[in-house]
């Protein structure tokens, strides 16, 4: 049996795409078939997005997003001003992107592992498995209690998933887990100095969640912190009434896609005529035919008023083949440029206060 | 173009398990091989389950079951002690079950509709698409004002979502929407009347979170109703500290399924050494090479310290045609002939007080 | 390590749909939605398509259907008059049915061999596997010598698959391997015995591919045995010629779908002016989004002429669950009572004369 | 209605990998999870299947990979030493290939018509569809006229499929369908050029088939050409048994990649140690867990003796994305730059004659 050591010694590395120019190899798959013309006609739609000064751009994040590599990516998105907004899974969010902030990592998993043959083997190691990846469950902990030390020293009050987010990224800057002090650059991180606002619609399904059930455990019978969801989808339908053009870019489905795609209906019902999200990607391959969201059609979502006919693509690929070429090549034809940040976390605050 | 009433004019019909006795059927098919050997197993696994008295029964609800015919299924499970807790998707319990419980229905799509050609048309005329099935999209903004007028009848606290629906059970209860007033039965009043509590991890993301959102808007800067997805976790963390022993049915993946297999990490965390989930059953066709928990294999959870490996099966089959073959299995075999309802939402009376 | 003995311990056995009356489920499935949905309507038509006693039933085989529990169910098909044809990959006839005729058996592999952490183990005692089921190799050699054998006692000229898999029949026939002398029945025998034809268009793919090769090359410079892969196709047109009115029932996709849909295109050539397939079914989980024919959509079919629109129904499941349902479905409702063996076998006798 | 010179106005362009330089991405994606990482490992296998100079490279090519823009990726492989024999289906090579070598086109299909809402005009106005792509049926009809015109011309015998098309290389060689007339190149007539074999296992189950039925019937009742598989399987397992390093490059599953898999066994039954195939890549979204062939995982195929686990790797992604990654890797690494052609038509001249 291997040690714990030797199982998890080949770090997880970032893609950049800031080193890869792919808009030559994209622009010839557009005339090509299948998935190929779908992903370049996504880039092409992703870069109209952001040509559109006025659309705001909010990325939807399901899946293992950042512990595949995926993590610089996000952040570059959010550093150059190509995405305004995030709605999230818990998970890439806190138990991956805050972990890495931490300084944590991500290890490859050997191919004879990936298909469940070592798992009690594991178990004993605490080594987590997502797929092909592994986790130091012992590190894993250790992220529990940073967010419920976070917790901790909040009010007692409802909170946002966002306005919870953007204390986890006050807590990096003040505790220089930040680029400038010699450490990785996160999500979080980003975020928070670039005011794009992170939502996690189903916030203590992750790493976060331990820490606000220890918290509200040790308290039980006095006030607590807790996270209201009905914020969440309050302060995003704002923004929507806020910036009425929006556009989706969704790696995977899931509630990231239904709660993002909501906000059309909610600004409705709050008495705002509100256009539906004018731009829309999904890359995903889940199947339509079980009739779940994640791998329905964004023409299903116009039938709800969600989403507009004319510019949505959905692209058939596991995510960390196509993102990197999508997100590349709007980076590449530099499609941001006259791009200056909303800081959707500003509007936010009349709201919060 | 057709018209709305010629659009919706054939029902929905839930199957009833009751009347179908699978189970020599199913006992074949534990002899062939694939999926048809792995829902045999399945079944087994559930029946087991089921005669394990002291096995707490979770049922894991993603994707669109109720409006897929399902909605009887889950009320016969409710009503016959064949489970214990629920975990959804707020569609599945608000702008599904709790709809169809109003009175309203969901209507057979025509074959042409399926793959989007008619979305603009159900646009003008407020028919909503889910795949194959249309729902008119004003008997859903109806709904959405139920669950406002509910929220406004509510003294304001933060609320686990369990606690909000067990608000739904009353409402239906105390306005004669009950099969002793020749009204159909519905998951959200049979849970109610048998203490079984409904979570909905990401509660907003539904026709409630609409209601929830004009109550938090109608009355910004005062106190509001919230909904705090923490103490749902808490909750849940709880009853699985008070009956060790679980199992899950897992209809789907994504939110449902992660927070209920997070309960056995939560309860760790809370200082209570507690057991794996000693059984677990997920029917899905979501792919594992995504990565993506939805996917995932119970194997891979087992890694994670939250399923054992002993009982676990996955089915590879679209759950309208599974859940029927495997939940009547059980039922035919009167497999929980010694079980008494375990009154779980009793159990948490004190958690909430 | 287990030894050989061990792992073949538990056999695979073939559903017998005669044993169970679907009709009242099927039917429920019908008011469902997604794939429950789709299977009812399949089995409706595959009821319609026997009711009208006109049209020739084509039943299209590819996957692994026969190791998988599938075979009683197809002999039953042909014995009960309920198909014509059978087009098939050549394991489904020749490595699965002749095999099983033969006297040897399918072995239920264990769950921990699924996913390929055993292979090496296997290849070492000489079993085979089909993902969750094993095979004696030795037997499948001792299989691929009976082809061997039949091949050589025939006269050296071309011959379709057809004429090739009759002789099979006549072999199974000639030596006893019947029901009436204690054996099991098979595919090969029922159809040679029903002048059900079978055709393999990939004919050498498989065992009989190794006894021919060992044939072809114990005798290389000197006249022999081939198969006519034109023939194969000239012969199915023929049919349709013949018997103008046809359905298809496709348990997979692959060469057989392709090949069945493309008769009526051949009869075109050949100046016939033939019908499309007046009804089709295929069950299949495959993706359409790959482009590829195994998944592509019977509509898609219908733009090259192949498949008429009227009657025409995918179903998304695995065989092993949705054939039972739908084949039980119309044999219970005697759908074939009005119907006789249509013999296609001897239509084709002057074409191969 | 559109008239069919509308639809047909946007023509399918091939991508040139030599144009897209991906050595750095590719080697990027190999240290993040999933599909990426797969893809990186398959580029990597096919640079050392090429570098390995003993081995002899089959391509396999099922789906619709040369109507899709990949016509010019296997025409690069071809004509730079980077496979030394194809197995395909026979819609790729003749439906595909020669039909564009004959000077006709393939054409992008409007998304509106994706989803087959327009299956019943595109029947009218005889366009074919493949998903997203559109073939004038009328110039489908002109190539299989050019089949049968080769099929007439030549001596009345069996053919392996290889045999057939290296004379339809000759026909496009001697009527000036070639690159130095200023024709596009194409597969068929590269692979004629440089002496690398094309087999279709299921050889009249394509536009081919048409040509030899016409072919067939019209000289009913004397000697024709017929197509012989058996020999095709024969002449491949001579290359196996010739050149006993062997990798295979399959795009898709189906026919070619069991025909190619099975060589190993033929060439054991002819008495000869065959060793398993070194490196196997295959790039499909086919899912395992139907039992089928084309998802099989090559660790199965290792049970069963055709596969060596070292060097095997499968890449979950549509082929139009993956495969310009993992051919171009291997080209701009200059992966072949030691390697020769093979030449293994030349080696089957002996088998021929």
């Amino acid at each position: 049996m291997s040690t714990k050591k030797e199982l998890l010694n080949q770090q997880i590395q970032h893609i950049d795409i800031k080193q890869h120019n792919v808009v030559a190899l994209v622009d010839a798959m557009a005339h090509m078939a299948f998935s190929s013309r779908d992903l370049a006609r996504a880039a092409n739609i992703y870069e109209m997005m952001l040509r559109d000064t006025e659309c705001g751009v909010i990325l939807c994040l399901a899946g293992s997003m950042v512990s595949a590599g995926l993590q610089k990516v996000i952040v570059d998105l959010v550093r150059h001003n190509m995405v305004d907004a995030i709605v999230s899974t818990g998970a890439n969010i806190v138990d991956q992107d805050f972990f890495e902030a931490l300084g944590y990592k991500h290890y490859i998993a050997g191919d004879e592992y990936k298909y469940g043959g070592g798992d009690a083997e594991l178990r004993e190691l605490m080594i987590d498995r997502i797929y092909d990846t592994f986790i130091d469950e012992e590190e894993l902990r250790l992220c529990d209690e940073v967010t419920e030390k976070i917790t901790n020293s909040l009010e007692t009050r409802p909170y946002s998933s966002r306005e919870f987010i953007a204390e986890m990224g006050r807590y990096l800057k003040e505790n220089g887990r930040t680029p400038e002090n010699g450490n990785n650059d996160s999500v979080v991180l980003a975020a928070y100095e670039k005011d794009v606002p992170i939502f996690c619609p189903a916030f203590s399904d992750c790493s976060a969640g331990f820490g606000l059930v220890a918290h509200q455990h040790a308290r039980r019978g006095k006030p607590v912190v807790s996270i209201d969801s009905a914020k969440d989808f309050y302060e995003l339908t704002q923004l929507k009434i806020a910036n009425p053009t929006t556009g989706l870019l969704m790696l995977g489905g899931g509630v990231p896609k239904n709660f993002a795609q909501d906000i059309v209906v909610a600004a409705d019902i709050l008495g705002v005529e509100a256009s539906m999200h004018k731009y829309a990607i999904q890359i995903t391959v889940a199947d339509a035919r079980d009739g779940a969201l994640s791998g329905s059609t964004l023409k299903e979502a116009s039938s709800w008023g969600k989403v507009d006919l004319t510019y949505e693509q959905m692209v058939f690929s596991e995510a960390t083949i196509a993102v990197p070429l999508i997100t590349g090549y709007a980076f590449h034809k530099n499609a941001a440029a006259a791009r200056t940040g909303k800081r959707f976390s500003q509007v936010l605050e009349p709201v919060t206060a």
